[in-house]
């Protein structure tokens, strides 16, 4: 068999681990050989190729980012795109193709298996809010850069008796925001999945100041107030009716300043977030993940996607993968709010 | 209630987080008290107490070790320990004990909880041998301590061209080998599970010298290889049987060295895979298991340990904990063989 | 001798080691009493004390931040302020005061120094740009951070084909972006001392896009272009010129978006550069500098500073603290330049 | 002109970093070719060599190692080795050598100016001991592993109240030693500088057990008792007289577990110390040895290594670079003494 990979959507620590334990096995078990097809979609698309053999997945493994690149191409949006993934896999004689990806990379993936392509799927979501797994790569990563650098806010507010407040990523579903405040300690978690109260954040941060120790706030780049807080003035929501310019961690921290009457200050953590090597979690996880995929392949089992259940690595419908954002449940949260305050 | 406290057996990062996270709910959520044991069963065993509130468990989150110290005393093996326990408990108006520790701590809890003393476990081993659970906090800590090791390592044994033998914890199970291995891209994993070939990995390390890249063979303390192998001289086995003196990693270095004809070298990680700050997966992990042991003992619910099953925090009686050894199965090693040589 | 000790300005990785290093000479070697000033130079202005003793300074070795807390308050500009430090320092029968601080802390002991009071000062700052000595602690902690971020902006810079600008912090000397930016493999480095050309770094940004890696731009918050070229429309300036409101890293990515067609990201880094553990330069360097800060007064010589010479501990003159500001030399950007591009 | 470069003696981080400033300087301000020889003085020796250009040291600035690979090769030592190397650097038409290494890749490097071969020196040794320069890159590398691993053992050895004892690199000088043992908070630190005396070691650590804190006593492998103490049994002594077989170490936990009745537990850091990616500060100071050599080399001011003597690269003459060992001295160890027991 002649089987294509490629890696689409924001990039995540784990998939380079993924496409070497692909391209090891596919080899050395399975006798397949390999093309890497480029940036996403645009890829197959344009027909944008790379060699694929064992000399290039070496010493990727410890490597953040995609040997492949990456790009948010959807070729379901472009006049005639299909019919030209289609005639670019024949052109290379790909007889399968392994897509690594989120909810968009995987939503293209399940359209084309429908319409007859052999494709196998890997999740990948740094949220970690992909209902059909348990986890993904790069959310533990993600969780680990996120806590280390909270470890690093709380002695540097102590000291100057402000606030801090962290903002992280999750637009939608609050995760990483849920688990680097529970490791790194935090005062408050702010989470898109619900809306806060401002009165009550600053009230856990009045608290907070009775001890030694000093408030950190982490907030998702997705969390919003209870209708009515927020007066817009100079600022303005971005699409989804989040904060954009200046983000909602800023906001938070001249609320609570002004509330408290003590300094607040923001840290916007961003891309690092997503840079980097990889946690032992996620190197294992995705080189697991690649393992089964190309199993799947090597199967002809299309149409599925893997997926991690407890401690085993199982195949899915691809069309589970995006039919539900996994977003924190409460009793989650409840967990987190016994150390609020 | 007023609830006692103790942590036994060997120390592992997330100790402080349980202990936090019973107390700071035990207290906050339910109104209850508690008690420090000190130093693992000696101290119900000859009273020792520490004072046991919110404010000693505030900033342990991120410590390793545990504030209440630690030992590997056992009541059963002492004339009249079980008796000592509860007469101290009852000095104490201890209603409850949580013990935090491995298969011997929680063997002595469930011994305890059958004679009637209220109990409830959490379960602790870095080596992640426990059956009764996918996972316990500290092991991915001490995996992504050897797996930081391991990269490190690659580079000097490229630029010298030798072999690095990377001696991990496990006795009885080789999941720290396994995952740190795999995570680190060794050339040859070795577990207690599978007696080892020596010629087999001689040959694997040789076909990587063909490569830019060099060796690392990562081989868990307990490994063994085949009969008639060892032939021992200067060195002697423990009571397991295992390699004293100098250790499994010193002879296989030795071994390889002899077939490859080229330089090969030892490290042993030893303390340093359980000491200091935990990973964020710990961290959440043992507050969750901390959170979900003050429910078990508040709802009265004793002779249970709380366990992870997939993403849940579950409690499961006290007897499965020490059931049965979890070792690595034969197709998670065939997962990590696909990367040998 | 009874020995005051306070920390002022911003907090900075080894300030506690300073803090612990003074007391326990202090009272091992010399038998002095001590007592913690809170919160910088409001401590001895409004009488705010803390105990300061082997058990205060244990543990606190690799902890960031200051045990002491800190703040800008400046004694000389309030209405008898330096009386009522005199009255304080008298009222707890203090002999002498080690201050530890920046430009400004120092600046006050100096000027206190000139009036009677007994004062050593210890120089702290994270930007590195005190002229008396050749290096601080907190500055090689700060470049580590921001190194770590660089490396993990690297790989998510290459797989979506992105200039990834880095802010890091330095107004007024750039030795933070300078040695970070070298140490990161920054592609340009932009600094205070050294107004840039915005067409200048958008070839330096072309050319890197034309390797299969991209380009990672750092830039000290207090870099600005050359004259003309930024037209600030809804950005304002603050007190030194200096880009408020999104910063010049956001304008940064803004224009080289604008000027390669290729999409550009931006992350501040802000305070996760000061707080945390200290590098072990930075818990050496902190220890020596408390060596012989305690030295200095148990010697008598006072209006003194302890400062880096080569790898020497010495002491200076107070006032050689503040003479002049330690901008980054043409030649040391030149060293820098040759990576550009 | 045509400039050879090769890395000879034990791996060091930050050589890659070197290499990279050479090259990169050498093409782009100077115009000069590059040719790398492989192993050290094995590689000019046997006509060994790589291609090393811009693309060959792209990427390689974060990385541990050498790409150039390594050896012990001395070409005194072999018969015609210098008219060996004279032919072959003519044969690749080689103008000047740029040899980075330790003091015996720099002695070779000396003789062979004595006879007329264009050297330039680059000084690596992770130890420190060279009497030439303030400090080589590695060294801070080294010391900072060493520091995160007893930062690590302390919590370890709280919890189980036991002695934990370091062995750290370091055959003739103790820098490594007393950096990582005064940055991580040792209680004892043996060096080879100075013999010790087992007894006041257990006292030390005696004293230490009568707080909540547990001893770590960080010693070098190349420390020994003073005489008499150490009545070898089972182990031998290596050409230096240093321990062999389970290293100075073991005998020292052996020793105090005996002296103080409590458990004490040893950790041998080893390779883990040289390997992987460097700090910041060695990073710098790679590449700024880098840049002064290619500049030597083009001056045509051979004979000469590169120095840091305070915050400046200098060139001195190579003869220099082992005339002395730089151990380390009295006054610098007392700074450390302060805090013993």
């Amino acid at each position: 068999m002649r089987i294509g990979v490629l890696t689409g959507g924001g990039d995540c620590p784990g998939l380079n681990a993924v496409i070497r334990a692909v391209v090891r096995k596919g080899i050395s078990t399975y006798g397949h050989e390999f093309v890497g097809f480029r940036d996403g979609w645009r890829g197959p698309l344009e027909g944008l190729t790379r060699p694929l053999g064992i000399p290039e997945v070496r010493g990727i493994l410890p490597r953040g980012g995609t040997i492949l690149g990456s790009s948010r191409t959807n070729p379901f949006k472009i006049d005639g795109g299909v019919e030209r993934i289609k005639a670019n896999l024949a052109d290379q004689g790909v007889d399968a193709l392994i897509a690594i990806g989120g909810e968009d990379t995987l939503g293209v993936a399940a359209k084309l298996a429908d319409l007859g392509v052999n494709v196998v799927g890997v999740p990948k979501t740094i949220d970690n809010d992909l209902g059909a797994t348990d986890y993904t790569f790069g959310f533990d990563t993600a969780v680990n850069i996120a806590m280390e650098a909270i470890d690093r806010l709380h002695t540097t507010a102590e000291s100057h008796h402000r606030t801090l407040v962290v903002e992280v990523m999750g637009r939608h579903a609050g995760w990483i925001a849920l688990h680097s405040g529970m490791a790194g300690g935090a005062n408050v978690i702010l989470l898109p999945e619900r809306h806060f109260d401002i009165e009550q954040v600053a009230e856990y941060v009045d608290k907070r100041f009775e001890t030694q120790y000093a408030p950190i706030v982490v907030v998702a780049e997705g969390a919003t107030p209870v209708e009515g807080q927020m007066v817009l003035q100079n600022q303005e929501l971005d699409a989804f009716g989040h904060v954009r310019l200046g983000g909602i961690g800023q906001w938070l921290a001249e609320q609570i300043e002004k509330r408290t009457g003590k300094e607040a200050r923001t840290v916007v953590l961003g891309h690092i977030q997503r840079g980097g090597t990889p946690t032992a979690f996620d190197r294992v996880l995705a080189t697991r993940f690649g393992l089964q995929a190309i199993d799947a392949a090597h199967d002809g089992d299309f149409g599925k996607m893997v997926a991690l259940r407890g401690t085993d690595i199982v195949r899915v419908p691809l069309a589970e993968a995006t039919r539900e954002l996994k977003t924190v449940p409460i009793e989650r949260y409840s967990e987190a709010e016994v150390f609020f305050g």
